[in-house]
């Protein structure tokens, strides 16, 4: 009697080169898998291949890292290999805004987000009694100082270690990272801002949208880099509004829009749907 | 036997004071009108009130202005009386893309838009057949001198003049506007150009939006000013992308939003739907 | 020194007649009002006439209302004067399903839907830890005899009596109404059911849909009348899907679907902009 | 010197077994094959697995077949190897509504869509400018017999035969396909009709979402088969209406979301991207 089979995500990024595909599935094959999800993308800007894979097999984690490893170093490639709906470890960063974490722990309760969340981390109390609510700790620290702001960083970092976190959520985290948090977590911050056609720069930004009676509204989830609000863009979405709306509307509305934008992007990475091509986001949907 | 009724249109825009929508409804009565539609919006920004109608009525356009006259003065309005369906006399400026005339002129045929086309004035003869195709008269001159700028202007000035000309359209007509060309014909000018969440600055913005990985691109249907690309939108419409496009692919798909963004904003202005209030528009849709 | 002013809303309906407009807005001013927002809508379907206003007033609602009278006598008006943004007394129904519930939970507490829950009522007891931690009172009776399901109508009525219920919110509540229940509160129940393009008749119309391989999966919100699921359309929502969606996870992306459009038909009645125009709604927004 | 490489759409369908990916990826690498794009899936409905390849290779057909054809055999291959951009033999049937014809029209010329257009064929004389204006032949037959219709079927294959067609789309052609020539051409007619949610069956559907007051309608391109209107779908969108709308203006609504709709399947179609899965479609965009 044959084991029951796992299902599998590996996930591959190398230079573009012939017979990839053709190396890679006869390591599928020698692991006994059978693909059952496959995509790829040769980028025309980098020259690097990009590929996302589910397979189910019933061979031990050593057994298929084994069978992949002469592929991937032939092709020195950047690899993961995961299992399918395993939760990622998952730091949430919030300040006083509900909306965005909210939607994060309704989802993951309701199945539909395989994060897991071991910690809340906030610069205001606010929202540890929507934490508590879905069991999930919660922690905050002022950040009103630059030694606070420190303190909070090196707590980050702290969490990050001692939980091995995967991905760092700013839902709506109102504070801006040092560089230096920035770059030890690079690839690994997900943030969510608002967005309009076109883009407002400087303060109030609704406000500005408003004066030029903008028709649509939206919000972008991006990585973040040390040019804030510039990292790879991950998801987008838009609401249509009209001239009745005041500024405070439009926050509203604005506000359902990084919700389900934010939500999205931290599921498709969770899943490794998301893999970077320089300053381009690759989206295996 | 009662003549058929006029569908009229009326739009009224003044400082906002209690007792507006009685008078104007009074005066309505006294032309024996029925409102068969009516809008209306009071300005936060502004103090000003805007108001739109349609009325079904059998007196004559004299007798109907006159029973509006009372209350458009004692407000000090700023008022337009049209009947519903009349063809906007309409200019549309191209260089060589066709993809807006088309829509333009399919829509103006299939009686989907009330404008009369008395020209296509282009700067290159490259749309010609198109027109010609539709019945459509049209001229082109070559513009790349300052001089032949100028005289280019003047011919659009001359034809506004000789048609009455109530609109001018840019449909992808890829030359900059002279400030005394805008000034001559505020508010009577409608431009469409490529939108992006977040906007990008400088030359090549398709080439800029592929190289960040946008997922959203879009277009804006705006009035032109003297501040390019800055005036008051319109109408805004967006579609979704991914990874795999390329510039070309971004290109085509802005295309597309581009035309129905700016038949839709000609439309809603042909049938006065849209209102300036300062840098926003009111669109009584 | 003048007394803050209140903000109203009218909605009126009656038989469409010339000078209607007038009349209302005449009592207007008689009651100092002044007009921040109208809509109205004459259907040439049924010949009625539809009005909802927004008015600033100072004075009391007895001397607004005495106000309105001989308007509302002499056309033989339905009509209503509320105040803005007073929560609507509103009952939910529940069955198992959290996503609806906890969507109207979320944004009540978050103030952008002005609804009053004084209970919430279901025939399963797996919501009542939801509703407890916004603070709404919960009660379940199971419904699997008839008799029980007499019972617990007679509960829903008991409740509507009690707390002067004005609206009651079927969120996925997975019982058939008896149409005795439907007609004591017909206009006053919105139920929110999954849609397709086409539809499908019958059992598990998400297999359905997935053997026919749909690409466009949807919510309708619509008023319940004995016809189940055949009631007159508030709002309307779809969302893209491809081959790649099992029916389970076309089940839970029709449940986004189905919360933000029942919020938004609550939404919408709540604030009057709901009203009946035979078999059709006449929705102002 | 090499020569310069083709791109080539290889379209693979078979029993899913594992090691089909390892097989056809060898088969690519011994044609001196680059693959650029790939895509797949296993239907768990049916246990069958599509594939579909762009391939960068130098070699001939002749050669590229040849290299194939092992795998192809072992797996027992439903496939197809075309090149990139070869425009589809396409015949276009069309009554007397020219939106769906002219946006076919306008994209052809545009070069936005791969299709070869010997003739269109129609039962009215109306579209025959249209198909002058682009060059395209047009032969009109009127079918108000039995005899007529069989002589007008019997045309539409004996034009297949003669310019060897691929696809023959149906734009707004308002006649029933008899049984027979559903059977002869199957897998290869393209309809588009109207759709709304829910479905409304029997005559003139405009006129009852009207009445029922609907908040979105749309366009369903799809299959024919011989039970109408029922065939596999291959894209769907809709677009927001509201009560204000007459039945008239929802039927030049729909018209936009058929023309765009119908277009987009056809180059889908064009592209090899849609595969048939039983009653579903397996669409690779």
């Amino acid at each position: 009697m044959s084991p029951t089979p796992t299902h599998w995500i590996v996930t591959l990024v190398c230079e573009d080169r012939p017979g990839i595909v053709h190396a890679v599935s006869g390591a599928i094959v020698s692991a006994q898998g059978n693909i059952t999800e496959s995509q790829q993308f040769s980028s025309a800007d980098s020259g690097r291949f990009f590929m996302r894979l589910q397979v189910e097999s019933a061979v031990s984690r050593e057994v298929f890292e084994a069978a992949l490893l002469p592929v991937t170093e032939r092709y020195r490639m950047t690899w993961q290999l995961d299992v399918v709906g395993r939760p990622l470890r998952t730091l949430v960063l919030v300040s006083r805004a509900a909306h965005c974490l909210n939607d994060l722990l309704f989802r993951q309760r309701a199945g539909q987000l395989a994060v897991d969340l071991p910690l809340v981390l906030g610069n205001h109390p606010d929202l540890g009694e929507l934490a508590a609510f879905y069991g999930v700790p919660f922690e905050s620290h002022p950040v009103t100082t630059p030694g606070q702001k420190l303190a909070f960083e090196d707590r980050v970092l702290e969490v990050v270690e001692e939980h091995d976190i995967e991905l760092v959520v700013l839902a709506r985290y109102m504070q801006i990272l040092s560089p230096e948090l920035c770059a030890a977590l690079t690839g690994r911050i997900i943030n969510i801002h608002h967005s309009f056609l076109p883009g407002f720069k400087g303060a109030n930004p609704y406000k500005q949208a408003h004066a030029r009676g903008v028709k649509l509204i939206g919000a972008t989830a991006h990585f973040v880099t040390s040019d804030l609000d510039e990292g790879p863009i991950i998801e987008q979405n838009v609401v249509r509004v009209d001239h009745s709306r005041t500024p405070g509307e439009l926050v509203a509305i604005g506000q359902d829009e990084e919700s389900r934008t934010l939500t999205q992007a931290v599921k498709w990475f969770a899943e490794h749907r998301v893999l970077l091509d320089g300053a381009r986001t690759i989206i295996f949907t």
